[in-house]
């Protein structure tokens, strides 16, 4: 199995959503690009979705991946903040859907896991573990690193996820 | 200002999102259409959600409003419950948004304060006072009810609101 995957990851969020893109060849992985996508707090809730699903679309367009990797939301006890979570994380799950790109998705504590080890990782962690395994990575956000995480997560499980092809 | 303004309501709904049409002429409100959007709950949350879209999609191209309103999501102490709506309403705003169509929204209690005159009214006050309001409405669902008292809740405070333009 030489063929090369590409895999985007999103983690992803109202006013920040972040992305990263890797190539997994046999079991090599090499980082292909990661960024962040924004959204405007001081917008509507319609335009802050529609600027998200521009840049989620874009990206997908841009580095055509064959899977995609998406965080789960973490339902915590703030409702205003899990509705706002929500609210991105369905643009997220939407936009490659509507490509019929298959979208896999993993809680941040999976993520942690397969990345660094432990589920209860911290965020320093987790951008050392994704610098070593993609020694050429570049993300310039939190959100971006977060990202590759998941890719790197997706491109270790995928074999054993059963993926939802859209 | 004798233009027929036509609007659409959307009861957004990860199961059931319900939508319905009328026409306001001068003060004079006509019923145009109303139905139901389903997704079926053993696909997967990003089909589910593409399923929403592709028929919010459908209602929009079809019945060409001018402006949409759509039911504010109720945070409560559910937080998977609230999730779930969330990601409904999501789509519901997006949806009208890549249309360039102005999305206004309103909270049940201020949708039920209008209609029936009282914040806390049920579901059947709030079906008699839509039949009365429009008498040609016909709707199969609870939520296309919804969807009508919606619009005719914009009908009546689009005045007051400033529009959200997408």
């Amino acid at each position: 199995m030489n063929q090369a995957v590409r895999i985007i990851g999103f983690d992803p969020g109202l006013r920040r959503t972040g992305w990263g893109a890797i190539e997994m060849v046999s079991n090599r992985l090499t980082f292909v690009g990661s960024g962040l996508i924004t959204s405007n707090n001081k917008d509507e809730l319609a335009i802050r979705l529609l600027d998200l699903h521009t840049g989620i679309m874009k990206v997908l367009e841009q580095y055509t991946p064959d899977e995609v990797a998406v965080e789960q939301t973490f339902v915590n006890k703030d409702a205003g903040a899990t509705l706002k979570l929500g609210q991105a994380r369905a643009v997220a799950l939407l936009a490659p859907a509507q490509l019929h790109l298959p979208v896999a998705e993993y809680a941040p504590n999976a993520v942690k896991k397969t990345v660094v080890g432990v589920g209860h990782a911290d965020k320093n962690q987790v951008q050392t573990m994704v610098k070593m395994l993609l020694p050429k990575a570049t993300f310039d956000s939190e959100d971006a690193a977060d990202a590759l995480a998941i890719a790197i997560c997706h491109a270790h499980q995928r074999k054993a996820n059963k993926l939802k092809f859209a």
